[in-house]
């Protein structure tokens, strides 16, 4: 056993999945919960996800480990104040999918070496802690990011407990991390509610959307589920990469609106062909 | 046994899955394949998925049935070929992704009532006889245009064998099936092959996306890796449609950039809420 007592900021689906996470490979025996919302917590509590509710700060008090996973534009304010009453003895990570606004808002507090910031990169269109799932880390990339700032036994002690969930560790600084966030995550949000919007402002006759949708638009449109209060602060952090890879997301469509202006199937399927480059990379990750 | 020698044209991810199916329910004896590439022909005939081989005009000699599913480009000359060639004793279907032109092209044939077109909404981003897979149409739909051009038995012969493979028919003039499909199959693909570009064009450290890509980011590039020679003819068929849709997703993508470019999260909320809205769609379907 890693931790008697583990505190989760936020009971949703990622610190509820992680909780489980803890439980299950043995690493903590007691896990408190605290969040805003009181059904939340219970939730929690039923489903085994958290042993007990607390305040933030009594819950505070008596962890070991203390894990953040709230919407972005909380984090700071909520990490603030958890950094203020930590020990040298207590360990502090975050699982925002924004890095550089908090490690930025925590770089010179006096106890910025307790604190470990990270970003597991896993997540489904569903929240609440109705939504965690057991192994949902398993065989997926998380993010730790300025390492050198942790001091070495908090981070030997975070790295350890993300590998014990199956995760594999990818380091880098804060303002990289929000860049290929932006990529490889953000977009893809973006874009997918986008596609949800074109439907549904085309198409009225929603019995024929669903009867036809196949298994292409279920899967291009399925992170439009996501939640909105999570996701338009992290658009908002990383205004800067979203709306550049945004920018050329749409440049990239406007070529093949050209293309078939055009009638030039040749340049439809050279960007196509380019596209299927993609493969590449995917079939690397399995 | 509903028929004794089948042929599909086109030995495909769509023909290869619907001979299996056809071998699966007992519903033909012999499968006959034809096809350009002899080697997609030895690879069905070492996958089981047809029996024999033979040339176009052997082959719709000595079949009952004759199922057409090759790119949209190339259907409209083989169809009329293969209608020339029938008798009212044999039944011809198509499964193409566009049904306008190849409906208008065959509408003064005197064997059209011979014919039903036909579109079983389903498909991966893979091709090829390899990429046929067993119950591939279970629970999904399939489209019928025009039915009351085609005549009766013809009609009921080939809703039954659908209705045997698991779908569930919905009935569409051309024209409408065009319009629905660029919006629930064809945009999901463009917008797939613009976003893998997006991050290939802007992400040159690939050993970084592929570290960082998630489970999100997986689901909506999936179909930028779909074959360009299907699909640069069924966006060219569709033009009219697909850039009436790529218009209104552009359009989509532009209220996002603006709502960020304005820091206006409580408008991106807006939209994004209203993306939610497909959830109820989704669900429907399941």
């Amino acid at each position: 056993m890693l931790f008697n007592n583990v505190t989760i900021v936020g009971v949703g689906l990622i610190s509820g999945s992680f909780a489980l996470a803890l439980k299950q490979k043995g690493l903590a025996k007691n896990i408190i919960g605290v969040s805003r919302t009181t059904a939340s917590l219970n939730t929690a509590l039923q489903l085994g996800i958290i042993d007990e509710a607390l305040p933030l700060a009594e819950a505070v008090k008596k962890s070991d480990f203390i894990y953040v996973a709230i919407p972005v534009d909380a984090t700071i304010a909520v990490m603030q104040q958890i950094m203020d009453m930590v020990t040298d003895k207590q360990i502090v990570a975050d699982a925002g999918s924004t890095k550089l606004a908090l490690c930025n808002a925590l770089a010179q507090h006096h106890n910025r070496q307790q604190f470990v910031a990270t970003h597991p990169m896993w997540g489904t269109e569903y929240s609440g802690p109705q939504a965690a799932v057991q192994d949902a880390f398993v065989g997926r990339c998380c993010v730790i990011c300025e390492q050198e700032k942790s001091n070495s036994h908090a981070l030997a002690t975070v790295e350890n407990i993300y590998k014990t969930l199956g995760m594999h560790l990818v380091y880098m600084d804060a303002r990289s991390h929000d860049t290929h966030a932006a990529y490889v995550s953000h977009i893809s949000h973006i874009t997918s509610f986008a596609l949800a919007n074109t439907v549904l402002e085309k198409e009225k006759e929603e019995n024929t959307i669903f009867e036809l949708a196949g298994g292409g638009f279920e899967s291009t449109v399925r992170l439009a589920k996501s939640n909105p209060a999570m996701w338009a602060p992290i658009f908002m952090q990383n205004k800067h990469n979203v709306l550049e890879v945004l920018n050329e997301h749409i440049h990239q469509l406007q070529k093949f609106k050209t293309s078939l202006e055009q009638n030039n199937p040749e340049a439809l399927i050279t960007l196509m062909k380019n596209a299927n480059k993609i493969s590449k990379i995917l079939v690397k990750k399995q």
